[in-house]
């Protein structure tokens, strides 16, 4: 098995939540098989999995709850990317046809609410309510980090409070319960439940960072999707919020035809995103990941050294080293 | 507050559980707040959280966590309609514009997400492990039984066992999970759970069998959704099921090319339905809803005389009398 290299110190526990999830993902219904099987084979780096297992193992979590948790974390993560998709009409995900576009929107609003239960019920059976109240308070942030991402589309007056309200929600909620999960599995005293969840909200904010960053900066050949897609959609994001300080009301006013436009044309996304670029909104938006990550690794002090705690400084670090 | 006549000896309850659920629906998100609110003062009976009172009642359960429970039985309904509007296309639910119509499928896919999560949170919250358990087994098998639906669209092969297989998920499973999970809050001995269980899901197939009979007779005034929609959809159901032994071999060549069109004309709607209705196939459907009515109401005899067990008789009998 292809590894994420942070994630070598529980290579043998992540092989154990794949197995775990192939006998899962059993159903008579073959359109369960498809499509779930199509989205959870596509790859990702499995980073919630690792996330649930380092931050139980470092905790003392017992394995036969463990994985279970551990892996049905990634299913509520692909029953979002699924519902996402639909949302956003997305046609690639990570550089595939993604599964709407595959099996159409019905079998992919279908096999994402299978994928939620499937996940809930085996929180109920191997994780206890502490962790299924965690649990589905993220999957309510998460449905209501993309109804307000919606609600907030062509937006320009929104400020950099209400972009992290939205990417709390969207990201970083699941990221951060993913440690927690782990940390109540260990049976770990508040303040490093407490720890282990601020270390994954924050790089889940410097993930989305990243992520909205690459979108002015990337082409389609590298993230495996296009540039400049948050501005075709009308998400206001970090690196504008970051320069609109900057900007003249002139500027400001063209900006806000190209994110109310419901069909900009490459023209407008190019001239938005030259003047983000130019004004230095891409750079602002990295250092401040990188502040993120440093806090998420000052949480760890809670924590003596181990190979654990190297793992969970390599993916912060990561985050904000990674080219894609 | 009207109330649906069985339901008068739970009125207190009931309206408790209409406050309960009108203070959980509270959101910053305004799109929540006007598609769930939409959709849940659209109406409907609250036979799901009735059922949950009831069964709770007849069995003792404390009202502090029966009330929370019987509430969010109603949000998992309603987040399974939302979601299953956008995979039939569904333009008109209960006579009204469906919420998918209104306020778009992205909107309805989260929504429904936001309330299926509100539901699995107040169930860790108040029900416990099992009735968790219960529950989001529920979850899997009501995405399961529309996926089965969809595999089997224009298919004129399925049999009874494939029907029932259908209608047990897509409806009979959430009714007997509503009457098993009052009995457990209700700390009742196997035998009264069961008995509940199985009370839930005879009604849940008489349920079903009497909606899809309606389907071929009824016009749209009267359901609040035009005739022939099972057919138009490829939907194989009881009433055809019962006469297909009597069909000769062209007939059901003819049937089936109308069942594989994907837009059948209204001559050839027309031709089916009265193929169906000549044969008798709604009043077979019609006698097989009486029948489990009787079967659900003899699963009851573990109860002595009451005014709930005179309740969940009324429930029963309703379904079969009702006309609409």
């Amino acid at each position: 098995m292809k590894i994420f290299k942070p994630f070598e110190v529980i290579r043998e526990e992540l092989e154990k939540a794949e197995e775990f999830s192939r006998k899962l993902l059993s159903s008579k219904v073959s359109l369960v098989l498809k499509a779930g099987g199509y989205i959870l084979d596509s790859g990702g780096k499995r980073v919630r999995p690792g996330l649930t297992i380092i931050s139980g193992m470092i905790t003392g979590a017992p394995l036969d709850r463990l994985i279970p948790v551990a892996t049905v974390m990634e299913y509520m993560h692909t029953a979002t990317l699924l519902h996402d998709d639909i949302v956003d009409g997305a046609k690639l995900r990570r550089g595939k046809p993604s599964a709407n576009e595959v099996f159409g929107n019905d079998v992919a609003v279908l096999v994402g609410d299978y994928m939620f239960a499937k996940a809930i019920y085996v929180l109920a059976v191997y994780g206890g309510e502490e962790v299924l109240k965690v649990a589905s308070q993220t999957v309510q942030d998460m449905a209501e980090g993309e109804l307000l991402q919606l609600e907030r589309i062509g937006n320009l007056s929104i400020n950099e409070e209400d972009y992290f309200d939205v990417i709390y929600r969207k990201t970083a909620s699941l990221l951060a319960t993913c440690c927690e999960c782990g940390a109540i599995l260990g049976k770990a005293d508040k303040n490093t439940r407490t720890a282990l969840r601020k270390y994954g909200e924050f790089i889940g904010y410097a993930f989305q960072l990243v992520d909205d960053a690459f979108d002015y900066i990337s082409d389609s050949q590298t993230i495996g999707k296009p540039a400049g897609n948050d501005i075709r959609e009308g998400k206001v994001t970090y690196p504008l919020l970051s320069i609109m300080a900057e900007l003249s009301e002139s500027e400001k006013q063209e900006i806000e035809q190209v994110f109310t436009n419901p069909n900009p044309s490459q023209e407008e996304i190019t001239f938005v995103r030259e003047i983000v670029l130019e004004k230095g909104g891409d750079r602002k938006t990295f250092q401040l990941a990188r502040d993120y990550v440093e806090r998420a690794k000052e949480e760890l002090s809670v924590f003596n050294d181990s190979p654990f705690k190297k793992a969970l400084f390599e993916i912060a670090d990561f985050i904000v080293e990674r080219t894609y």
